[in-house]
């Protein structure tokens, strides 16, 4: 068997930060598999099939990415940021624990990327510069009890939290019920940053206090990020720089 | 003023994991700054100067950075990893809000690296592949009290944790302190994975269940995950397959 799968980050949005490593396997690469928008981000060559799918096919999608890899072909697994990440690793590997003895031999690999908070974050200075948390907002796999627990606990801790899928279509009230839960244990002077398409040409970035942050300020190209009881602005050419001190007194 | 100062991330180890555009703001610089071995991963080329600093001095060092970009030098300072994770961004912003007139229009960027926790993941599988938390280990800048606390509240959250800085000779007991904490709330089934040097030729994963986590199994390379309550391993040629399903029931 010469097949292989490997599941690549390709980052928040810009070439420049695809890793190298993933810029390899895309090459080296018979079948780029995903969804829709991150397979147009592999240009088309000879030589390569590209097999794009809608959002909620996980399943279907990495099952079929591990047949062609066990067929003989050299599979690449797109991801948004980083495949470990709320994203198709663990997709992946949730098929492959269902039947572990037939995939036990197939070559599968992870390579990382650079997660959307962790652009966000460096784009608006450092608000995850000490201890954070991240936390995926959806609740199509978990439920919404779950989500507040943590919520709940994460602003105890005092931890940044991150945000991934803050906002989708059949959640639209889900963003503003986890800032008013926070709202209740954190004081008024957290900032929250909504950082949209990172990187990209629609990047947005926007900061404002934890009680003006509102849902509609995010979308589903929004990563959010709330800082902890010591994260504060310095102001500063063209935008202020967000960050969170590694002292804590 | 021509010159700036960008913070860079150099990701775990690996060329193959340093992004494009950390390696073009590189190839730009002047000057280099950072931690000795890090500084030692950028090689030597005419026009570069390369200022290699002993770990601790972080607050002079930033200092050092700054006054170069303001007169006018092309600056990077090197991180591993993500330099807004437990990192130089933070330090560079401790200077700067110290006197923000005086750096208010220098030209500051940071410019995401994959961080360790992220590149361990990517090695062992995918056991940040749901809700997780970053902690620093280090009580150097912060009270061991809130290191507990937090390490405590994770656990209760069921986040799968990463701890940065587990063991440092000046804090030998400080890893398993941590988790004889976790002991005290989680279950017996989590795993703990030992990162060691990730995609370096000496790395090393180890991966052992909570009870038979031991302090003396991490180094200052280290960064070490434990998994939440459903992360969980998958026999597979080589090693086993490390990973937090995204569903929770």
């Amino acid at each position: 068997m010469s097949g292989w799968l490997i599941v690549a980050g390709l980052g928040p949005g810009a070439d420049a930060m695809v890793t190298p490593e993933v810029s390899v396997a895309l090459a080296e690469a018979t079948d780029v598999v995903g969804y829709i928008p991150y397979v147009a981000r592999v240009p088309e060559r000879p030589g390569l099939t590209r097999h794009a799918s809608d959002n909620r096919v996980e399943r279907d999608r990495a099952l079929h990415a591990l047949e062609m890899a066990e067929a003989g072909a050299r599979v690449v697994v797109v991801s948004s940021g980083d495949p470990g990440v709320f994203a198709m690793a663990a997709a992946i590997f949730e098929r492959v624990e269902e039947d572990p003895t037939r995939w036990h031999d197939l070559d599968i690999r992870v390579l990382p990327g650079i997660t959307a908070m962790l652009a966000a974050s460096a784009r608006a200075g450092a608000p995850l510069g000490h201890d954070f948390c991240a936390i995926n907002l959806s609740d199509n796999l978990k439920p919404q009890a779950l989500i507040e627990r943590r919520l709940a606990l994460a602003a105890e801790a005092d931890f940044a939290i991150a945000l991934y899928n803050p906002r989708s279509k059949a959640r639209p009230d889900a963003l503003d019920a986890a800032f008013a839960l926070l709202r209740e244990t954190c004081g008024d002077n957290r900032p929250v940053l909504f950082a949209r398409a990172v990187s990209t040409p629609e990047e947005v970035l926007r900061i404002v206090p934890l009680p003006e942050a509102k849902g509609e300020m995010a979308d589903m190209r929004t990563v959010v990020i709330i800082g902890s009881s010591r994260t504060r602005m310095i102001p500063h050419a063209g935008q202020p720089i967000l960050y969170t001190p590694r002292t804590t007194p």
